[in-house]
């Protein structure tokens, strides 16, 4: 096991460790720890709400999840000789729930969630289908994940981090700030809101106090949206054995990590999202100077997934086209192709006998797959999710003999938007 | 061999046979041969320009692609006993460029071609980018593609059709019809346009003739999009072994495939666009009576990929955000996103020597990976397109050492648009 | 399709066709065709008892099968150029069953057959425990195999060249036969005998005539084992898309194939074997001059496999270890393993209706896996078989449950020995 | 994290544990621990040699490996309810090296070994050839693998317990030390030996002391072999995630493991051998009543693999047939084959700079397959040995330019038979 850069205790809050971590992303948030090139180092992470939503048969929690909160992240880590323009090579050697816990309060210790946000407070994807607050509790055992509130599916995790990425320079910040401003700007009213501006309230700086605090709590942004330092990509095919290359903005890069999934399905599509937990990652860093301009990645992470994914061999696929739900014709929109697609494996699971909503947190969380299949055939994109039969104990495909039908069990907890 | 239900003679224009298939979607267009449910059969498939794009070092006929032609579909096939509101099963049992002839100018023998339109004649994904007109060809080699337009890449075609799809009643042509419509009339001179209306020019309509033709020139909705009865969804993953099932929306089905693509990558980005090519497919069909409302699908097909597509195990990956490339924040955009992705790919590759429209001609044909990966994270969507490192002759990943430069060769026709 | 260099007319003997095959190794067959580094070409074969095994319920025909006439071989083809030391590069660009006919006499024509061998007559792996022939008839849908004597099963074809080697020096022949006459010698009568000596009656050597012939079929090597020429090497990935090297032994390196699988298990138990079947082959040859011993490779094939074999991801498998059934312990013997779990396999799905005889026909003919688990743990040698669960109509792993049970059907043809 | 029922301290020996092991396979062994169907525990393991093997650069030890004291095996495990002709199901949950100990003098602590025997202390698949000792030590990054005695290698680990097997019954055993008994006595003064007798001298048996200590010493059944019970199969594919049934044979199943393997290639073939280690494994037991019979699983235990295990898709692959390396034709001899293809790999990976035994040491320890390819071509078997391509730094495959030269390094630590 290599050194702990970053411990957590479990018994105590984020806020509340000898190492403190961050919400925000900010080049002034000093560095919890220094590594060298080479190094592999662990780095405990807590789950995004800090302990907020608890292994329990009450969607409450998620219906009154504390979004400037999140997320919960761990470092920045410091690498020694990194420098603006460089790509900074992370490998990911390990990760998983919390190690030696497999029970207790934290998501993490043996158990994660899937939430659905209530459109109020957040939404997600399909949140105007979708308005009210759900969750799903999913038990870990070794590799694979079952849940008590969606019953006949067993899944291997496709464990990663939901979110990991560089410090932003003040330039790069600053037109974060700016252009999400502006989109703000167009709808300011919206629920949910367009894009989240930076919230002093419930801010965490690291070690920052007083007057740098708050400057720096003024002008954080906020850690929901991926961007150019790769940030809350959710990208659930960074498992072990993964290679990523990030641009490097400021001295010493500041890599920062955190928002572990033992699974998700490809979007995240419930928001509140992926199976969510606390845990640990292994990490080893490498630099290669000079590598954003040699390999033209002024931007956005690239990189290399590991291979040892679980493996699917039979799939069910759903399509969709850029259509409202209302008939409205739109051009070339992926996003709503995939929300169609979507919409449309719902549908299909509900006539097994799930509801809309185990349907919709289970694809959220377990590793199906999402593929732009067509942008271009004017006016209708096509996007299409997968969903791997093997997962579900029950024949899933369509045949003569009609669906069969399954106890969908105490179903999914419901808090009212 | 099953029986050949569709014959072409390569020798003669597609409108020149003792079958005439049709090029718009409509109703009323006779079936030009009927199966019956468990019947296997051969459908010949002419390549969609009907061989107007050659074999050649110029990229004028892609300039003037004669986009009022397209696609060149075979069928209708009617199934016996087939009604609305049931679920047509589709085997693709085999398929492959025009068998037994590996030379000549027809697309599809022994030869394919990917194009980028130029934007006054049709656009693309890239459009603002790329304005122009380019061209590859691929010369196939069993199984393989390689192209003397893209050197130094060689890749396992990952076969399929790129459109099929049944007929649709007269209810959903005029809900096709006047919800394009409404688009376009959004902003009618838009170049390139937003969809495209029906078109008697250069309609073909199998055995119709005289009055009846013209009315169903007049009505019938164009192919470039796939809608709710499957058609033009450039989904790669159709490869042989896949079963779809298709809506039902008139007696017979009335089954239409054409559009083949030796190989493609997630959204055909190019537009012309995958390898094209003509050649055959053998398809199976059955029915699910009444299987529409038993399964839930009352639109788009749902399919299950075969399990022989090329398999790879290194992959380099490149992710993009909804912000455009003026910096400009739009919401939750994940067209967008993958056109930034896309473009990520582009510009590296051209570190190691190509030039953009080489690279930009690949990911259209290549068997990438497009992933919606997250779709959720407000206000920025995560695309990630993934690139298989196996098809370069060339080590394609980061390292301490820089890019290898290969030799671009005589690079990828161009004309102007 | 690249120019067929060796022709057969499916309505005529193997014998009576306007090019002749050989079905003996010898030096000095001459070859039916050059070809040149770089070429490709199509070969036609015909199935290795050229006709002789039918289409029907009885079993008769492998109890008489004519061991003496096979294999049935295409070529040889000499390689322009191709000097004694040289590796031969071959690939595999396509086979398949016969192109354009689907049903017929002639095995490929549509379907194939898996035999097992009377024990007077070639016997197999389980001749003891299957003394009598029996045969299975597979009809071909596109890529899938189905057999009405061993229903519930369906899988795709993982077609290969059972044989295909290149011809021996003059010397190479003379170790041949001096060491297997040393081996047959040391129990002569055995019946299976131990190995084929030279064999006139039956033999086929291309043009040769006379007295020639005569020299050239009382020395010429029998075709059933794989050698150091490669030849019957039954490895069943050797699918589309692989790249074999053969060590070259005389001027032109002379080449035949033969032996067509729709599909095989690992080990081809049932010795007729596989699906046999006539088909088609597209290859494409490459020499690396001196290659032999710049790579090492002083004798037997090397390869690099395709990668478009069927994907599997749910594996039921069984162990054995060299301890004979009746109780007697050899060392490390992985024949006798195997033997082993492949009777352990053929046990347990007879507890779900098969008879012991579809299920061992089962094994030789479907893409199952075997393994060489583990070899030196004396005395003990451990093989495995992995059967994959997704051939099955049915669920195939052990439950509380117990096993479902299938109706087995006719079964499969039987021919007392 | 489940309950550890088997705890080890790393800082002591094997024998001055809380809990004893084992180390000879006996019915009267007591269990340390019961456990109920449903449970999950996690159980510690030693490295085989219990710390006799170490981290440096001598062989001296692999030369004088105590074999007389192997397999360090955790348990017996008592299963609540198991009755003799019940299987048991044993789930892995989770397996890998000595968690939050990643440097220290154990193998499993950061690193494992794979080691040679010399030919008069066991020797190994191909003592002829190598009949001195050597060893190679291992690195563990994560899930990979690299060696400072074997460089330009690196791989992700397929982590499974080499050895876990159920109790004998006294019949059983009595069988076993029987037949192994006869085997010796053909050849008692064999180096190495057929088998291994009963062995007092170093034996490990739990709780027991005095008399009974004495007497199950005197009767209990050496580990190295597999049996009907499991035991040492060297499967590398039971990974995370693999479901095994083992024939129970004793109240309470009394189920043991250990062995555990970092990585491994199929057959084990340097016998000391795979990349060995301590760790830890959780399991998860069920029982399915009466299922030997049921089933037909009188013996061997049947699996089914986990879906993680790493992922290639491009293999060298060497075959070889039933002839000795003198020339004597053997009859359909898979255990020959196979080494005949082993001897072909190293050969060809000498060609690139390794030493013999580096080569030999790598097909131990890396993740290649072994098949049973041809079985019943009289006179020769063919085996086939696939290596993975990726694992190498280097291009591994025959191209005209001939092979490019590796620095071998330091080579393997050798010490002499």
């Amino acid at each position: 096991m290599p050194d702990v850069v970053f411990p957590l205790d479990s018994t105590r809050r984020f806020t509340d460790q000898d190492k403190i971590g961050h919400n925000r992303w900010h080049p002034d948030i000093p560095p919890v720890a220094t590594v060298k090139p080479g190094d592999s180092f662990r780095v405990h992470c807590r789950e995004w709400f800090d302990g907020e939503i608890h292994n329990d048969d009450s969607a409450d929690d998620i219906r009154n999840a504390p979004l400037h909160t999140v997320h919960a992240l761990s470092g920045p880590f410091a690498v020694e000789g990194a420098k603006p323009g460089d790509l900074l090579i992370v490998d990911i050697l390990d990760l998983g729930p919390i190690p030696q816990e497999d029970s207790g309060p934290l998501a993490g210790q043996g158990w994660g969630y899937t939430g659905i946000f209530a459109k109020p407070n957040g939404g997600g994807f399909l949140t105007d289908q979708f308005p009210d607050a759900y969750k799903a509790v999913w038990d870990f055992s070794g590799q694979k994940a079952t849940s008590r509130h969606i019953p006949h599916v067993s899944f291997t995790g496709i464990v990663h981090p939901g979110l990991m990425g560089t410090a932003p320079s003040h330039d790069l910040l600053s037109t974060w700030n700016t252009r999400e401003a502006a989109l703000i700007a167009t709808d300011p009213d919206r629920v949910p809101p367009l894009a989240l501006p930076p919230e002093p309230n419930g801010a965490i700086l690291g070690s920052l106090t007083g007057a740098e605090f708050e400057r720096v709590a003024a002008e954080g942004a906020r850690t929901a949206p991926p961007r150019e330092n790769g940030g809350n990509q959710d990208i659930k095919n960074l498992t072990k054995g993964s290679r990523i290359f990030y641009p490097v903005f400021v001295d010493g890069a500041n890599l920062s990590v955190g928002d572990l999934h033992f699974s998700q399905g490809d979007g995240e599509i419930t928001f509140c999202g992926a199976i969510e937990m606390g845990g640990f990652i292994d990490l080893r860093v490498e630099l290669i100077p000079g590598g954003m301009d040699t390999y033209g990645v002024s931007e956005n992470a690239i990189f290399m997934p590991g291979n040892t994914d679980p493996q699917f061999s039979e799939w069910l696929a759903f399509s969709g086209t850029s259509v409202t739900l209302d008939g409205e014709q739109r051009y070339l929109d992926s996003q709503l192709a995939y929300q169609r697609a979507c919409l449309h494996a719902i549908e299909y699971l509900t006539k097994f006998g799930y509801s809309p909503e185990q349907a919709y947190l289970l694809l959220g969380a377990a590793p199906i797959e999402g593929r732009l299949s067509g942008v271009v055939d004017i006016p209708n994109s096509c996007a299409t999710v997968y969903l791997p039969t093997a997962i579900f104990d029950f024949p899933l495909s369509p045949t003569v003999d009609g669906p069969v039908r399954i106890d969908p069990g105490i179903g999914a907890p419901r808090s009212p938007a």
